[in-house]
């Protein structure tokens, strides 16, 4: 274990990735330090980021996943006005922090180990996050989650947060990441890194981006609008990465028709964490 | 005292006050969201904001205020590669800091306090922090800070690092708000929130940063270059305040000229913090 990996320095590292994420502009749809939404600005993310720096401290040595994305939820909206901004990176960060704390060597085997070993009271806690952020977004297709029989159900099943994530890796490609083995976040990871090498940091988090939603439609814009917009904003994004189109002309095309790629946006913070815990250079 | 004045919570202040300073746009000359120098660029201030967390943590229960500037330096430099970005305002904040600890009611009696009982140790470490930026700026004109026969000068003369700052008060505006109580600070503080009653965080931060241009020469401008370029920007703000120029035109004037107000920024910092401790809104 590097020395450097311990409580103070991976939590740095989880703020700086989410900070470092929303500033990266143009990121096409998505809030950055140069494009607000009429009801959350850049500054929200900011100061979400910097605000949950307790918890993310916390998650080295203690707390399940899903009582620490409840606290880091609670502890978000106290420090802005913009909501529960980094719901899904939680999701993300927990685990991998968790998993930094025995080194780099074996991140993802380790990651992987700590969202199978979640619990029921992992998936109870999650469900109040959940729930209310929930008004933002379309309702789980398999769960009611905005009253207490949801979490009877959850109880009664025996269901884990893991075993939730499975159910809903098929419509949510967060979710989907705790069971893949983090696969796009750490490919994220690598690109952000090689992009680095002979970029800018801000080009490397900008062109990684452009990549994901190049590779996958966003699952965030299908609860929004539908599968069609998610495959939509994919050919966009394919046609940047062919040069049929600008970085601007898609940015633009995005901000115009409200279409924001928010599960893209989560595998970039993540993505940036693991970069950092490998030696990114700010 | 306030429950959440706690050392995480004025942590916390303290980082988000170094944030929202350098996102604030346009804030003409100095680096912003949207503007970076060849050397440093907007991520480095982030990148450092976060980076020197502990340390701000360590500053609410104990640490002398020369110890932590020197930690502080040594610190920022580790996250970033755009040099040691925020000296000035660790001068600023950390006497706010332990003032914050017992409460916001007498905030500016207990940081008068603090600095007045500084110590002959925080003068030498405060030199020793100062030596490694001295490369970027002039020399002071009362100490060459860059060899130990100065620091063994400080001792025989048994200066303090409040005397230090006394001296370097008529050259130096970061410096007399040691001697000043913090007069400017306070003033910025308020003026931020009042201004964020009735408009944006951005732009209250920004038409304050102005308001203090507009107010003072700046005397990190003194340094690098001279009065008259320090006076030159004065004027060219106040004709911003008299609507005879308008913000984005005095911006892109002074990027251009490499003219760059650095304390007048350190002062937005200790204001944004003041403003955070007293409920200011993002």
């Amino acid at each position: 274990m590097s020395p450097n990996l311990d409580p103070p320095y991976i939590a740095r590292c989880a703020v700086l990735a989410m900070a470092l994420e929303v500033s990266g502009t143009p990121k096409p749809g998505n809030i950055d330090r140069d494009h607000d939404y009429v009801d959350t600005k850049y500054e929200d993310f900011i100061a979400a980021a910097i605000g949950v720096f307790p918890v993310m401290e916390k998650a080295c040595t203690g707390g399940g996943i899903g009582e620490l994305i409840l606290e880091a939820s609670d502890e978000c909206v106290k420090w802005q006005s913009g909501g529960n901004t980094h719901f899904g990176a939680y999701i993300l960060l927990f685990p991998l922090i968790k998993a930094a704390m025995s080194g780099t060597d074996h991140l993802k085997e380790n990651a992987i180990d700590i969202v199978r070993d979640t619990t029921v009271n992992d998936a109870v806690d999650f469900y109040k996050a959940f729930s209310k952020v929930a008004v933002r977004m379309k309702d789980s297709e398999d769960l009611d989650v905005r009253d207490d029989s949801s979490l009877e159900e959850l109880r009664e099943r025996g269901l884990t947060m893991y075993d939730i994530m499975e159910i809903s890796s098929k419509n949510d490609m967060v979710a989907k990441e705790w069971v893949n083995g983090f696969a796009r976040c750490f490919k994220a990871g690598r690109s952000i890194l090689e992009k680095r090498k002979t970029g800018s940091l801000n080009d490397a988090t900008v062109l990684t981006y452009l990549e994901l939603l190049a590779e996958e439609p966003d699952t965030f814009i299908v609860k929004k609008y539908d599968l069609e917009k998610a495959h939509y904003t994919q050919r966009l994004a394919i046609d940047v990465m062919d040069r049929r189109m600008t970085l601007n002309e898609l940015s633009n095309r995005l901000y115009m028709e409200k279409i924001n790629p928010g599960s893209t946006a989560d595998i970039i913070i993540a993505g940036l964490f693991i970069a950092l815990l490998s030696g990114l250079k700010v």
